[in-house]
């Protein structure tokens, strides 16, 4: 059959997309751990190389014709081989719309401004960053109106990372958030008056911060053997193969919690990605469905359950056996140190509420630069004027300011506001797996975390792309995508 | 001119080829060094369809078509685009002649054949890795069949390595070695009666050995920006950009001179992959010329310069600060302990004088396991078998017998001459330094190894692949390869 033979090439042609963007996931994780500072030029190179013939390959005019086989044979129907076409086609006709020089020229670019945004940030000079941040800001502009949008050239971006999702109204759904946490904050706030900011500041010794982590993210269920951990300026999770997932973080010897939270989180994204059906590796029913999506499993791991009482009740001495310091501080005391909520100016370093508000400023921003109505050069100005009305605080530098984080480096416009779907939708899957299950608090109060993990895989990861992010939500929790369950969660925690 | 667009396209192509090859050693780098153990499947994946894909890009039509008009146009008399012709030529007669299925296929087995062997060699199982080695050979045959040969298939392989060379004369070079050397080894022996094997054996901290080889390294003239050492099983270097080297070692705690000898050996390597012109990276011009004169290198640098007298008398009292155990030995005793001359099993351990008895050894057996006449099944059996006609010793195990080298897991073939061929440079080299450089042995003394950089740099590295192996060795020292130098720098060195 005609259908079947084009069915065959096109996931063959899938798979090579993906032999050839699981290499340059590997370049990129090895730019970030271990590549010597002068290999970042022909690295840019290796990039762009890549991403061109990636590029190729995947628009070359067969593979427009194998869909449109598919689809005119009713494949769209078929239980496995729907979603599959379904996919390619949004993959396809997003990667046509996109000239090839642009897709060259963006991955040489951004290679060079992580570099730039590395030193920039260090010195805490945003004019070092300013010109290739501009460049990029052009160059994803270009890639929006190649992808074509109706309301706002940035609903073509947040489509990338999040299918369905528009500018509108995400802008509403963070604009209410933003109204609630806003009243809440202040009431959380009060109760952790008494919290001294640096509460767990000691010393912890970078190896047994590396042995508690992978004992905590072992019984998370994590495979070592498929997996690893290493060090790099900003934590990252990456996939480079069905059974090879990179994550990183970052040591402070005089605070724990940096390392571990992280690793709390990317172990999220890594049990995400073990979690795949590797029989479908490299094609979409074997691939992660949005970066909103992703993100409920770093949130759910690191803060629903790695920020509980039940979860400290249970590691908290086995932490002290690793951190002699901790062994004279209490319990609740603990708790009180680690979910803190006060403003501050380092999103990763944010507390579960007021991170949101963090993200509400980004979301701004980024939209305003990529809509044109605010101007690379006054990014510094209006980032420190729009913190202070949210945060009631005055930015010192820009190091903890607009030059923090490393994703407008890559070319990660319509990337941020996925953190905040992901907390609510985090908040939402939780519920519906404590809903669904009468003996998971139990074993989550015993440090037991398979059936919480099986529940996830079997509602989550398995799937892959098989459904849409708000279809997801539907089938999993019943309902779809809400901010209540979020705030719910954040009261009964928060307002004791 | 069409000729001069010809030439442009041709190093385009060339210059894309490496931007796949560099990504290969990044890959490979990797599964040595740090990729989890369940990622092997998918990098045999990768790695088999880059070379494929190298293999097509380079082998296309066109490519025959731009080498023939430089080639017409009379390009071969041009001083700096002659090489390049001349070498592009012998790279693409080489790849037209192998079918893109054998190098798919010899990629892939070769990948899990590492994996494989690495756990044979650690349960000593020769009969584990034995059918993947088989199926390797077999793989090899084939290719020599394809490259073509006149007296012996083996010829093909070796020629890959080193330009140029023949079993014949290979075979006659490397019997009237073995054949000296047996008659001086047991006289070097005797002068080392007294040491015991155990001299140097203590506590080596990890960290301090990491810290000491690094200060050595970058005395030599190492460029770290652009460069790094890590640890794998087996060390080696690999080049992965122009300004990218990789070394790896494996440490020891009880004896530091093991990583630091294979640290100053692949630096040797290093320096020469760092000494090669940028300007002209991924054409032949920018590379190394064979892997004979790469080893004359690292033989340099690790036996010529880091087991000389000179060195230790300045370094020792260094290496103390390091390893206060070193403080309460002195210099000549010091200087016996790591020069001891006996026979031993492993190769990479064995002296000076006895490594090349290994390489007999290695030779014959590759080039009977080519030519058929030896079976994969027997060749623990031959290798016990002659290896205690050569040494005087059975081996004990697999592991100390023909497990203990990669390089036919890789399907290097035809490698193994190539390290006493580097040998025997190594000492004619180091003697032409000295004698064009009346001060240098003076600078040597004093720790100051820029001026024998620079002489290498000049008279080595820096011409990449313009002269074939011995017309490079004319050019420096005036005269061709002999082994005499290297039996008088034994002499002078050992028959005290």
């Amino acid at each position: 059959m005609k259908s079947e033979a084009a069915y065959n090439d096109l996931l063959k042609r899938s798979r090579e997309v993906s032999l050839i963007s699981s290499t340059t996931s590997l370049l990129g994780w090895d730019q970030e751990t271990y590549m010597p500072e002068a290999g970042v030029d022909y690295r840019a190179e290796q990039m762009g190389y890549f991403a061109g013939l990636r590029h190729r390959i995947w628009t070359a005019p067969e593979v427009g014709d194998w869909i449109k086989s598919c689809e005119d044979a009713g494949l769209l129907n078929d239980a496995e081989r729907g979603p599959n076409v379904r996919e390619l086609r949004r993959d396809y006709d997003r990667a046509v719309k996109t000239p090839p020089d642009l897709v060259e020229e963006l991955a040489r670019v951004t290679t060079m401004a992580q570099q730039s945004w590395q030193e920039a940030r260090k010195e805490s000079k945003f004019g070092k960053f300013a010109p290739l941040l501009d460049k990029i800001i052009e160059l994803t502009r270009r890639q929006a109106d190649c992808w074509g949008w109706k309301e706002s050239r940035y609903d073509a971006l947040l489509d990338y990372y999040e299918p369905g999702a528009t500018s509108t109204e995400t802008a509403k759904l963070l604009g209410d958030l933003a109204g609630k946490l806003s009243a809440l904050i202040p009431i959380f706030q009060k109760k952790f008056e008494k919290v001294p900011a640096n509460r767990l500041k000691g010393n912890y010794a970078k190896a047994e911060q590396q042995a508690f982590n992978r004992e905590v993210a072992t019984a998370f269920g994590f495979d070592f053997a498929a997996g690893r951990i290493d060090a790099s300026t900003h934590p990252f999770c990456s996939g480079v193969g069905p059974k090879d997932c990179r994550m990183t973080t970052r040591y402070d010897e005089t605070d724990f919690t940096d390392s571990f939270f992280s690793v709390l989180h990317e172990c999220g994204h890594g049990l995400y990605d073990q979690g795949l059906n590797t029989d479908h590796f490299g094609t979409p029913l074997g691939e992660a469905v949005s970066l909103g999506i992703h993100e409920t499993q770093s949130r759910l791991w690191e803060n629903q359950v790695g920020r509980s009482r039940a979860f400290w009740k249970h590691w908290l001495p086995l932490a002290g056996k690793h951190f002699p310091g901790l062994q004279k501080i209490g319990g609740d005391e603990f708790w009180l140190a680690i979910n803190r909520v006060e403003p501050s100016f380092i999103r990763v370093d944010a507390d579960e509420a007021t991170y949101n508000l963090h993200i509400v400023l980004r979301f701004e921003m980024e939209k305003k630069l990529i809509e044109g109505e605010l101007k690379t050069a006054d990014l510094p100005a209006a980032w420190n004027a729009r913190f202070e009305e949210l945060f009631g605080l005055k930015v010192p530098d820009d190091a903890r300011g607009c030059l923090q984080d490393i994703h407008w480096s890559g070319g990660g416009f319509g990337y941020f506001p996925t953190y905040t779907l992901g907390n609510l939708n985090a908040a939402q899957l939780y519920r519906a797996a404590l809903k669904q299950n009468a003996g998971l608090q139990g074993e989550l109060d015993r440090g037991a975390y398979g059936s919480l993990r099986q529940w996830l895989k079997t509602n989550v990861h398995q799937h892959g792309r098989r459904y849409l992010p708000r279809e997801l939500m539907q089938k999993a929790t019943g309902e779809p995508t809400r901010a209540d369950y979020f705030i719910d969660y954040l009261k009964a925690k928060f307002d004791f």
